[in-house]
């Protein structure tokens, strides 16, 4: 039975397991490890993972895929302690939200016989801990994927690839390969900068001497924009200082706009602020119904993502296998040949099934 | 029977409508009207309005309350289309985010002998128009009142000021007191500037050359904190014209907030940035858990409301009737002061009634 250990039952790593085991209930057994125990506990209850490990290491022994789902700080702690434990040709897999210094912590602290395939599901909430998981956290209020970027490595394995794209897929996210230096660019813009904004609007207005007024005023709007402030602290901090460079220039960016926005609220007419205004009316509309743009093959129904997953997932173990058979009856070359076409035939097996149904 | 007419059956006023008529089914007449007849129709299947009328000026006559739930640029013209319908001693209110501005039409427009208050429900929404509409448009996500700004004008009857107070308890709101300056100062804050905000990052990042694939990576962050910038642009332009020295202010407290931020992102130790985040999020936590503070008398229970409501909103046609039948008997002497004193009862039973139950 192939197996996925889950390192980390917060919010991310909870959903994943429930999204996993919604979709994939048999030929799969997915296990948990959390530093606080009880988070993990709480998951098995859930019904996220099939058994809590007392360790990260205890969970990752033998498993084909592992999952990553700690804090952008605790991820080389983490690797360092699994190392050592990790099944050779496993795929090692993250969800951090800053991937530059991921993919550093990788290459430097996970051996060669595992391929690394960073992960970043698009997907947070100011919300964490294995409470507020969902196994439809990876879809949106309309039931359309959200986006689940995929960062190779340089050395893995297109098979590793192939896996954690069809993760993506299973839990009903839409897979997104880009590099760990555009996805932090990007990232900084769409995920880091609202956090700083939503800061800023929050603590100004909490530190005016109007704040008993201005917070019992407060509707709807104010409440939504500033609900990111109220996000885990630490989280932020790692998020921030991880990727400040990108931080810094959108928040540049940013404060250029709003000076922008100040020119035309001082304007004498009003013309060219309606303008304004309309457009970015029609473009958020725009933005709001968009249809995915395909950079990726379609994902496949609920049930074909399932058995796709499965079978990228034990590829290689089959490959495992019958090169271990191949090793113990190297005597005969007939029987010697015989047994690589097998070995070939089950390398194709595994990365290849992606062309067969990928498109379905 | 007592009647509420609702001028603009958009968001507001037909939620107005689906909430008046849901906590207060019998005793009471609601109609409506809209320049788009549709919406009226609209409002009246969706049983928020007992019946729609053609026009403004036809849904007002013998109304007891009028609520102009307008555009802000339209009400003036609304108000000096009502103005010669309205019934003498009517309460009229509206339910603009801006506030000096409507006073000031008031005043200029409305005859004497009604009387205005203003009113402003913080229950907005990106969303418009009738379809949106919600009965729970007053209460917030968790159950608890949303505020409802009250403004008196300077000569508004108590009795007004109660029929105001009490719409906005029936709704399920809490009515706050407040000035026009004062209001129109801290809604800059808490409504107005979150949507040049929304605006701002929406643009910021629209305007990019890498649009395609910021959008593509877009997560919950950026929809939610952008979603104020695809409202309607009329509406945005209205209350950015109309309170531009209050935005502008405190446009350029966010812009020292955001350079703050930069301060502490460029600065070489995380200390003061992580002081920062976790104040933040106690703070913002307070903030979601807040008790409103009660600087108004608590709002009874719903059926309480209603009738208090009733009470009050019934009290100005009593004495009208008691003026008008001591008018017509103004000959025995006795028979007059019993009128008298029948008047001063009607009058009490009206305005008097907040002190009885008010505390329920």
């Amino acid at each position: 039975m192939a197996k996925i250990a889950i390192i980390g039952m917060g919010l991310i790593g909870t959903s994943l397991g429930l999204a996993i085991k919604q979709n994939l209930r048999s030929d799969l057994t997915v296990v948990g490890a959390d530093r606080e125990r009880e988070n993990a506990t709480k998951a098995q209850r859930m019904g996220a993972i099939d058994r809590a490990e007392g360790s990260a290491a205890d969970a990752v022994k033998d498993a084909e895929l592992v999952v990553v789902a700690a804090p952008i700080i605790a991820v080389r702690r983490v690797f360092e302690e699994i190392a050592p434990h990790l099944r050779p040709g496993a795929t090692v897999t993250d969800t951090a939200s800053v991937k530059g210094e991921i993919m550093k912590a990788a290459r430097e602290t996970l051996p060669a016989e595992v391929n690394f395939v960073g992960g970043h599901p698009m997907a947070g909430s100011d919300k964490s801990g294995p409470d507020a998981a969902s196994a439809d956290l990876f879809i949106d209020a309309r039931g359309r994927p959200r986006t689940y970027c995929v960062v190779p490595s340089l050395d893995a394995h297109e098979q590793a690839i192939s896996t954690v794209r069809g993760l993506a897929m299973l839990v009903g996210a839409r897979p997104v390969h880009i590099d760990a230096e555009e996805h932090d660019a990007l990232i900084a813009a769409v995920s880091h900068m609202p956090i700083v904004l939503s800061l800023g609007l929050f603590t100004m207005a909490r530190s005016s001497p109007a704040w008993e007024d201005l917070s019992s005023l407060a509707g709807p709007a104010f409440t939504d924009l500033t609900r990111l402030a109220g996000g885990n602290p630490e989280m932020a901090l790692d998020i921030i200082s991880t990727n400040r460079e990108n931080v810094l220039h959108w928040l540049d960016r940013l404060t250029a706009e709003l000076a922008r926005y100040r020119e035309l609220l001082n304007g004498d007419e009003e013309r060219p602020l309606h303008e304004v205004l309309l457009k970015a009316q029609i473009d958020r509309e725009a933005f709001e119904n968009q249809v995915p743009e395909r950079r990726e093959p379609a994902a496949p129904a609920q049930g074909g993502a399932g058995e796709q997953f499965l079978n990228i997932l034990v590829g290689p173990r089959l490959m495992q296998r019958s090169r271990e058979l191949a090793d113990s009856i190297k005597t005969d070359p007939n029987e010697q040949r015989l047994r690589e076409r097998e070995l070939e035939r089950a390398e194709d097996d595994g990365s290849g099934s992606t062309n067969g149904t990928g498109k379905a």
